[in-house]
């Protein structure tokens, strides 16, 4: 018997019509379906697939021991982790080897910031994998927002908001449009930054776009508190234009 | 008799799997669908969306006057593209104010870089309308290359081909990852900036992306000529992977 083939699938920024043809198609007929979620939550990427699995589809809810209360610098982060995905592996190289093929799901696009990448950097080399581009979640938030991002020649930057001040000063210097993600407790330090450089009027916050929920307010004071770790903030370009 | 309404959809990289169910719908109902393409060229748009339509589907094709056989610094380029712009958009206000809704094909997704966005500059403030996010070219390029783009707390930053050597510079070393789009004649250039920083060995040159005539290659030695216009060049990041 041959071993299963896996399949990193994005399946989108939220909106479960903004998933690809191909990712309905291998979701619908795939045995095995595997998704990340916090512990104790279902999940974004569980409610995106909802109405496309197979009657008798074996799903494996991946459930992350932490999400934001330990920081990414903690050593005891990185342990939890490494943990958490060496048995997540395990798990589904258990399907690969009895014949059945893997699913794991990926909100937005696998290879951009994806969840599925620890999944593939531990399995690529010992089984068949293809992996499916998605619609990323900044797609999904500037298309909501109405806000065109980049025109031209513009240059794009992508920047996690957990970069200090100077750091984050040095990058939108330099970039004509600009989305930052990961926004949660770091809001005030980037709304300060957007202000110095003049960037705050132009700049939209979007929080959960294409979901349920979503909210797309201009940047907001800077005394909110609100903005989860999925947040994010676009500074649009302002390119050539014809 | 109310207007039509305006839809501006991303149809993804090439491969017509890579559309969204949203983006599928739209084309199979809608009575109009325009599609950019270059004079005397069918183009890659109606390629990608061939076996979408409706039989009785009324189709505008949008022909660009003119691509990169005129520098965009020339104003005789600005001249031709503003009028072919403004043409266009009256062929579609014809449509629009018969009652019929108009579906706009746009490569990627419409507000990264895309065809859409001087349709929409001049329309959406006339017709309702609805923007539809796709996946984005790149996205097709770095999955079809198997190269994850970002990791972690990686800054990605999106760079056309046709900046000057320095600003090539000082943007590559400040970015983790890095995709540089418009590569065309302009490959030398790059290519010696990515040598200066280092950056040649971990570069990977894609062209047509999950399409027919799909090429990916380690980058190319610096006497490759046979880069086109939308050849693109990825520089993977290096991020934290647990």
């Amino acid at each position: 018997m041959s071993a299963g083939r896996l399949y990193g699938v994005g399946v989108g920024p939220g909106d479960p019509e903004l998933m690809t043809l191909k990712a309905a198609r291998l979701l619908r007929s795939a045995p095995v379906v595997a998704y990340f979620c916090k512990l104790g939550n279902r999940g974004h990427s569980r409610t995106i697939i909802e109405g496309f699995l197979a009657d008798d589809v074996i799903e494996e809810q991946l459930a992350y021991p932490m999400t934001t209360e330990v920081a990414a610098s903690d050593p005891a982060y990185r342990t939890a982790l490494t943990s958490f995905y060496d048995a997540s592996t395990a798990r589904l190289s258990a399907h690969l080897d009895a014949g059945r093929d893997v699913v794991v799901v990926s909100e937005g696009d696998p290879f951009f910031y994806g969840s599925f990448m620890p999944i593939f950097h531990r399995l690529s080399s010992s089984y068949e994998t293809e992996v499916v581009a998605g619609v990323s979640g900044m797609a999904g938030c500037w298309t909501r927002a109405g806000t065109p991002i980049t025109y031209g020649d513009d240059i794009l930057t992508v920047l996690p908001a957990t970069l200090g001040r100077e750091a984050l000063k040095r990058h939108l210097e330099l970039a004509d449009a600009a989305v930052i993600m990961k926004l949660g407790r770091h809001f005030a330090k980037v709304r300060e930054v957007l202000e110095e450089l003049g960037l705050a009027a132009r700049t939209v916050y979007v929080e959960r776009g294409t979901m349920a929920g979503e909210k797309i307010l201009p940047l907001p004071p800077a005394d909110f508190t609100g903005a989860p770790y999925f947040a994010m903030l676009l500074v649009p370009g302002q390119g050539r234009l014809l």
